[in-house]
């Protein structure tokens, strides 16, 4: 274990990014920040930090950025930035979601690696479009889906490849949280205000915010393929735009089932993310809330608690693991895992070197799967809950 | 709290009960035997113990019975004890499912009273026949569903009951089990030999023999009207002729949302019945595994942990708990719980007394509903997972 | 697993058995006979439930006791169960501590077996003389450590003495409770009232009711010979004339450190008995509050959680298990248990029959270790917390 | 709840810091510069980052330090420094104990503001002069007790302080590890090796180690004068020279109880560090594996499950907050608002502003109150475990 320079070089110094959104009043920019920060494997030079240029302004230079290099809006800094030489490398796009594709669009188009937030976009049209343009231009393309950087995620995930689960039967995630329980939107909470309007955060309400995120950590860790999925969208705050609960069955095409469940007005759920995975031979569970221990029980013998940080959590968790077990890590360093494999992606693009072919970061892909996913449960839910393909 | 003779008066003494099934090799019989006797509330004087007469015999043998209150089959038991002044006053059923409906149709005719285990028959008609016996002849009719004899789950009842948690918007239900996760009915495991058989455990696996317990559970608390469902019910290991695994999305007619999940094939879960209710004010969870315990979020305050025999805990709870907080109860004592209520309905019946309200225990229409459930349940599943109306 | 007529016979039929104290307003009386009662093996059918005459008269009708076996004081029962053919062959004591040794000696000088609650006696001279008695009459003396009774304690015992921790250099236990957090002796609460009373309790307070538990489920699973200890007994609520606190440092023969912990104004812990064990190769914890599960851990692998009803968890265990794991046992179980074991022993003495070596009960001896314990304490207390010989 | 920036100012730019210790091999090092990092707080811009001038030379690169300002050994870097017009601010000690007294010493001469690694020193008496020189020179004087950074430790502080629990009676704390469970300093294990080693820890192992941070937290919530206590040092492992297993007592001046027991020989313990604190109207406790729960229990009342970021864990926790609650903050979070709270005090210094009340971070009086414990501590176990007044 150790903390700065892992296994990787850092030949040619930290990476050079810059941020859209995020700015005051912002939650998840913070979070962003602080993650590329904790390894010290980025720099934040640069910024479009709100779509209001005042604050924009006032947002840069709480961060201490170069005044020329806080930038009033994004189109603005993806032209500036490119034609600088020691320009951004990457830029974090952390605004609400209807503004992922067009803030990506531009910095794709100037060279700029872009760490996206989720979803990726607010349609899976746009996501495939994001995808071409990516490829075309030749630039890494990650998206925060956080939760697959906890350790003790990529252990599970581990223990599923390498067989000791047998083939996997049923996969059980679910996302419970209790914030929107009441009305809050209504009240100007900022948070609230757009992630439950449909013009700021696409046709999902639950389902994008949580429901994606759910779907994400059982796809990265289950692997299998989803055939066909049932979805019941519900909203059960009056006056509320989108859903706040969400209830999906999933069919894989290996036979496999699986159940989702997401929701925002569950009392006494801050953020019980939980993801359960049973097969022939073997079963475990994990909770975000408390992450540094993984319930695995191969069939009729004793349940093992598998720490992070212990031997038994194997070499993928280890690899992202910064003190010993016992004591804890949490949401912001699993956080911080996806910045330092993307830092190690960028490096090794910057040099031209091989990527060490451990480096594990959600992509585009996944953005695409989660729009797919999004899309194919409000179809559902909207006929009725009927069974769709995926 | 006390032991015996708790509230109730125990005037004409001790309830005098007979017992179908249950002999050697049986597993939930001898439970019932046990919550018979916990508080003193019942003395076993007949017995038809098994189909098999030798078996039957032994076992009557075992257990100190009158020699000539061993019977070889129900019928001759119905028959014999109706006749005799010190007959049994009621008749615990324990059989597999298939000999629910004769057996307790013959007792019903007998005048005696009926305690059935869970599912009460094999199909809808027949349980709404019984019904209809047992309300021409004026015989009690008891289901055990136990879980709903847990003195927190009465608290939780009582919670919701009294608007403790506003109008209520989602109940999750499951009972993991990983006790058929390999097919040990292919080697003769007696359990699992016969609850595995359609002949003999009707048209449902899982569903009848952990669903119905968690849909009661549900039923019991959350006090809701299903409108419709739609069911997964699978069979993951091969060779097996029922459903090991169960996926249901429920509707109420309030506009509340229900989701079920019941296994047998989830390693690393022994019984892990959980109820987790949400409303508009508050929600709860509990656990089966560890009962004595219940978590109650009035939303936006801290969770509290409510202990059975605690103040907290309530009258409902009070009435059926027997030692002090911290020292737990389990799984006998909620069985015992629905034995000592169905005396005091018995001693009501005997005396002409009236029935203290707060006696509480499923009855004939719980094992309707459950019939129902599974009916409705397996024709959505057949038909490829479609809602169906209950 | 079977419930009643476990791996031993019932040659002769149920152990007849009386009861000293446990009348009206008494807690711990009614949980000897639910013990008792729960496997069918004992049949109550004598008493002298109270030191009040017209109590124990009432207490013993309400019991469903034969009028002529409701004693008005304990020495009368002794002598005219003496005489009888069919008097009782076991007597169960559970009046306050300062009752049990006259009792105890009554019932012995009349060849009856003796069950008798902890701690055994007021004084460790007392217990010694009572040891000899028994020998001198034959009479077996069983005393309710009921907490041996666990399954999961029996299965760590066997795990000590079959050396899978190497030798033991830890035995840390403890045993909080909260109840007498404030004065309540002082207004009446009948419990409350005699366990703060040195006439009726001993010399102990918390030491005496939970710390001697807390000792003896040390000895019992640790196996160790203690050689000294120091101990500081606290009063913290005015007024109290006995310890509410006992904080004990051990050291045992072997070189093998010790601390237990009692309290009986612990805000928040209601019975939170917990032991843990630490030898040379692995290590343990258990709780009484959820008994169900054991943690184990062998030192640099994961910690295993062996549950009750397991196979993991031994024969020892399974020997004194009613219902599959997951199904929760409790206090009243291990309660039984004991109950269970002290029936084998007498129904071998009264056949003559050699007792099954794995029959394990609490007696006399502990008993005399516990009253040992207890003085040791009082002493070291006194004289300021200096380290004493046991 | 904010990441950088929180209340406070950034007036004057982030604080210059410099290391001694933590290169190459050493694993806390690594936590004080991740913690230093989190909030940007500081810039790390100077090293004498081992006791062997190419390891520090090669540290220093590894770490991309100007090379002018990578050193071979403290001295130098504090004469150096001195010098410098952006000379450090502060220094961060982080090497074996024997070597933060001279370092410290070099430094606070120097007029550097002093973050010193726990225990202070190696002896009392180095400790009361480290007091005196910072206090001569004006220099800040932190220690890093990282335990009194969790957010829940500040909300228990300020129960505690504002009365919720009414007169402390009890404190219980413990800190029990197993990583030396075997001889592994013979194997040339570096932590092992100088952990165990007199020369390099002082007269204390397991005390100085893990001992004094259960005391410091003890301390820091409690809030209560100790005047005596008794300890018995155990080393278990043959051939280890320092203690491996401590037990304490403790008598405050209040009348109130205390015990601490830390251990590195509890298989199953990685850091185990757990504070349970009762008074005469409430109680609580906390366990640093878990640690964005605190559990509080009024008496009488349910338990509370106060979370970390939620609106009951109150202001001093909400201070020291990143994320929301459910989204767990870990050992690094703790860590880093030491220094967070450390570079408001070198902010205040430097710009002459008052210091925000609420500001709150361990000093030399905290080391000094650890250096008196370990030697109290020795003595009492050495004289055979007596009471000795601190």
């Amino acid at each position: 274990m150790a903390i700065e320079g892992r296994s990787d070089s850092k030949a040619g110094g930290r990476v050079r990014y810059g941020m859209v959104g995020g700015g005051e009043g912002a939650f998840i920019g913070a979070v962003h920040r602080l993650a590329a920060r904790m390894d010290d494997d980025y720099v934040l030079v640069a910024g479009a930090l709100s779509s209001t240029p005042e604050k924009a302004q006032r947002s840069g230079e709480a961060l201490g950025l170069d005044p020329g290099r806080i930038y009033p809006d994004f189109e603005t800094m993806a032209r500036k930035e490119k034609r600088r030489k020691d320009g951004i490398e990457a830029v974090s796009i952390v605004t609400p979601n209807h503004m992922h594709a067009p803030a990506a669009e531009a910095f794709i188009k100037a060279g700029i690696h872009v760490i996206c937030d989720k979803p990726v976009t607010t349609t899976l049209k746009d996501a495939l479009r994001l995808k071409k343009l990516a490829a075309d231009k030749g630039v890494i393309f990650a998206v925060t889906h956080n939760y697959t950087g906890y350790p003790l995620i990529r252990a599970a995930r581990e223990m599923v490849k390498s067989g000791q689960l047998g083939a996997i039967r049923l996969i059980q995630v679910e996302y419970p949280q209790d914030w929107l329980t009441t009305p809050i939107e209504q009240s100007g909470q900022k948070q609230a205000d757009w992630r439950t309007d449909p013009k700021r955060s696409g046709a999902g309400g639950a389902i994008g915010d949580i429901g994606t995120h759910a779907f994400n950590l059982a796809q990265f860790v289950g692997g299998l393929e989803v055939s066909e999925l049932l979805a019941e969208l519900t909203t059960f705050v009056p006056g509320r735009a989108l859903d706040d609960n969400v209830q999906i069955l999933l069919r894989y095409a290996n036979g496999a089932r699986g159940a989702l469940w997401a929701s925002q007005v569950a009392p006494g759920n801050e953020n019980g993310l939980m993801l359960r995975v049973y097969g022939e031979k073997a079963g475990f569970h994990w909770r975000q809330d408390n992450p540094n221990y993984l319930y695995f029980t191969p069939h009729g013998e004793p349940t093992r608690i598998i720490t992070r940080g212990s031997a038994a959590a194997g070499e993928d968790a280890a690899r992202v693991t910064r003190v010993p077990p016992g004591h804890p890590e949490g949401y912001l360093e699993g956080f911080a895992n996806i910045y330092a494999e993307i830092a190690r992606a960028i490096r090794a693009a910057r040099s031209g070197e091989a990527l060490d072919p451990a480096v594990l970061f959600p992509g585009i892909d996944d953005g695409i799967a989660g729009m797919a996913f999004i899309e194919a449960a409000v179809k559902s839910s909207k006929k009725g809950g009927v069974w769709v393909k995926l």
